[in-house]
């Protein structure tokens, strides 16, 4: 064996030094004399040039990278990482470019199963692919990057964009300001959940977008579960605690709702036997639940849900406190945990950009997805939308939509690398090819007790399938399993499938 | 299709509601109408008997579980859901008791594997047991509860725990006080980590002996990767933010750092590909690394350490700053993640209970693990020690001692149920049986790169079989998935180290 031989070796000097203690410090071979070693925090000459290229400037805290040169390949700043940035950054063409993406969180959320993370169905890991999954140049090439940071504005003009990082949950280190100059520029930053400016919606309710939201969801679920059993706690408390109250019924709201109620009859039941009687789920909207989809199927959801438990309110919140929410009719509704749902709007970044808009307030895009008062500048996804001029009406805010609008502009910035327009102000001559068109392929949502609502018809007027049961549950997960971005992900959500079915959810809070 | 039947029922009155839309609040049927359906917020009389049987009572925030009748069960109540509790949960006869258990968290933490989830090799919740999964009876049995609580004293004349809820990341809720009486009271609340009374280690380093401990090394490790990558950051700043200082050469120290140079040498260079010269590995130990195994072996540790890039320093920390700590010797070392692990000591609740210590302030125990000064109580695991008098050594405060005294007790109890003693002050007559007695089975540690030290001598003088190596990292892992408690997470730890091998470690920060 070798390494005995080494231990014969390591005896003879280790093991005498442990015995002379106090000369210790100093003479052991194998526990370093700490100011030998530590010479690596001496300050060492740059190893990376853009990183500290600025260091000496005036403006130190907006070092950055400089713009790039001809013997550098052009560089792509994709600002987000959502679908549609994702999608995009997939199929672009790091032989041609280099990418840096700057978005306040290092992954993709697959949104269309986070629903399912908050009850345990999933696990949370199971719906996050890590950018550098999506595209392994971003780590591996020495000029492509990911920042973990948050754009604060653009400067169209000059082709930069300003950056801060984002620290939270470690507010021990200020932000940090850097800039980076881009010879092309996509937007992709995404919208922000719609409040309405109703108070307290902020501070008391929890969105449902990012894995984050969904872990609160979780152990705030948990949390009431178990208060609610601690002696001397009232029935009136208790039933409280144990109120979910879910405002708006459009898909992720429905989602939510049908999976919190299989959880409830599955595992609640059986694991929280001493309160079971007490929880219920109600879902309030102001008009019609699942409006997108066709009438039969919202009719077999709305009585679906039902007899899962659900009650469907109809309702406007007109004011969120601590412990209830107040409809515009008066009626109060206490809630121990509340889920807001009601569509997306756009974000403060977008907002302060000094563009066009199209209708809604959104980034105005041409036909071919560029922002056409500027040069170099792209929008996708959500935070986008189509300029009246082009006649197009604005999209609506879904996944399918923004990885779409990547795919389509990936294929634009390749074609235009390959004709020698990746640099800066270099696509004038370029021909820009078929405009973007938009083709609805349809909506599913699930709505718990292993039903779905599959809708493949292109509009709400047009003709094509339409149904719901268990078949399509079958077709909802099927789908989603194959669209899910990893193998090693795939893999996860099949294997947590497979665990609830067999062990139940997982109900450690942690 | 019996779901199309119901649709056209519903299409006759909700759609036609709906399209009258300003009447659709009162008329659908599908809607509540709401004040009709929040009937259920009303006041109902008590369901449960004892949660709301001290309503009335002057001291209603006292209100709790009394003592049981001669129709009920006795009541064994548990502090705390470590290895000892959760031993002695498992095995006790539920058919005798109702377990009533106390603990500020709802699972129990697989310590030895929880090293590995700070980095990604494991998941979180595959080293988390819940309780109920555990033992099915608490939350199956209507008087046997688990309370998510922490004991705030006991009155030992009275039979009676005082608890009071824990709501850490809900500070909306204000603590809920109880009481529970009990026929027999077995503390297990284990210990709480050393810190020698040196200043800033509560604020500024994370100790590893929790989920959220874990959690919270994970976020921050990544998120000294991700900002150390920004543009602008000054490469002494760059080489502090991936400086992991570990403090504490025990076995959680040392496998810690093991699994830290693992996903260096890894994933970080791979991953990060920009930063993978700036992160260093740091364990500060005052004596010797591994002091209880062989020498051996101790040696073969330290050499394989330094080989996989963990700088060994021998050293005493004087005091933890924000940024930076001082050793004894004056050297500062500045860091980016500090994790402290040294050792435990008597928590506070210990410390604050009036009853015989062992040496070094445990909770003093005779050789049956009684508190002998009161009647019915019993103290396992970290929290206690075995009183001077009994003539025996404080056991270390090792899971497979905690274990084995939870294994122990549950027998007693069980033995003292079936005769008869089940109830408060009736044991007296009943034989004791046999003494506590620990047999060492010996230790194992992971350094890292498929290597791992197996020492299975009985002491540290004894003879037996002690090896290192990638033989005994097999070992390593392969007896530590036998012990995991529940298939769900044997099934789990297996997967996801499969996974690991395959796709690397996942660096989603969520």
């Amino acid at each position: 064996m070798p390494w005995f031989r080494n231990l014969v070796k390591f005896s003879v000097t280790t093991i005498r030094t442990q015995s002379s203690s106090s000369s210790a410090l100093k003479s052991s071979s194998n526990f370093a004399v700490l100011n030998d070693k530590f010479g690596f925090f001496h300050f060492s000459s740059a190893t990376t040039a853009t990183a500290t290229a600025e260091k000496n400037d005036s403006v130190v805290r907006y070092a950055g990278l400089k713009p790039t040169k001809g013997d550098e390949k052009p560089r792509v700043v994709v600002l987000g990482s959502g679908w549609a940035a994702c999608r995009l950054m997939k199929d672009i063409d790091t032989k041609i470019y280099d990418v840096v993406c700057v978005s306040p969180r290092n992954h993709m959320v697959f949104t269309p199963l986070l629903a399912s993370t908050c009850v345990g169905t999933l696990e949370f890991r199971s719906v996050a692919e890590p950018i550098n999954r999506i595209q392994p140049a971003i780590s591996r090439e020495p000029a492509s990057y990911y920042f973990l940071a948050k754009s604060t504005g653009v400067d169209f003009q000059n082709h930069e964009v300003f950056c801060q990082t984002v620290t939270d949950g470690c507010d021990s280190l200020d932000p940090w300001k850097f800039k980076i100059a881009y010879d092309k520029l996509v937007v992709a930053s995404g919208a922000e959940a719609s409040t309405f400016g109703i108070k307290g919606v902020q501070e008391h309710a929890i969105f449902l977008r990012e894995v984050h939201h969904a872990q609160e969801i979780r152990r705030k679920l948990l949390l009431n579960l178990m208060l609610s059993d601690v002696p001397g706690i009232s029935d009136e408390e208790k039933r409280r605690l144990l109120h979910c109250v879910v405002v708006g019924g459009g898909p992720t709201g429905v989602e939510f709702s049908g999976e919190l109620s299989d959880f409830i009859m599955k595992d609640v039941r059986q694991r929280y036997a001493h309160v079971k009687d007490y929880i219920h789920v109600t879902l309030i909207e102001a008009n019609e639940i699942l409006s997108s989809f066709d009438d039969r199927l919202r009719i077999y959801a709305t009585k679906q849900l039902t007899k899962s438990g659900v009650r469907l309110v109809r309702g406007v919140v007109k004011d969120v406190q601590p412990e209830k929410i107040v409809l515009s009719d008066g009626t109060e509704v206490p809630y121990g945990l509340l889920v807001w749902s009601t569509g997306v709007g756009p974000s403060p970044f977008v907002k302060a950009l000094d563009i066009p808009k199209s209708p809604g307030g959104r980034i105005g895009v041409d036909e071919w997805l560029r922002v056409p008062s500027v040069q170099d500048v792209f929008a996708i996804g959500d935070c986008c939308g189509f300029l009246e001029s082009t006649g197009k009406p604005v999209l609506p805010a879904l996944a399918q939509v923004a990885e779409r609008q990547g795919k389509y502009l990936a294929k634009q910035l390749n074609k235009f690398g390959e004709a020698g327009g990746g640099r800066a102000n270099s696509t004038k001559d370029i021909d820009l090819g078929n405009p973007f068109v938009y083709r609805h392929l349809g909506s599913m949502a699930t709505i718990g007790r292993y039903k779905a609502l599959v809708d493949l018809r292109q509009s709400k007027e047009g003709k094509g399938v339409s149904m719901a049961g268990f078949t399509s549950w079958f077709i909802w997960r099927s789908a989603y399993l194959t669209r899910v971005v990893s193998w090693r992900n795939r893999f996860y959500v099949a294997i947590n499938w497979l665990t609830t079915l067999v062990f139940g959810r997982d109900i450690s809070r942690i």
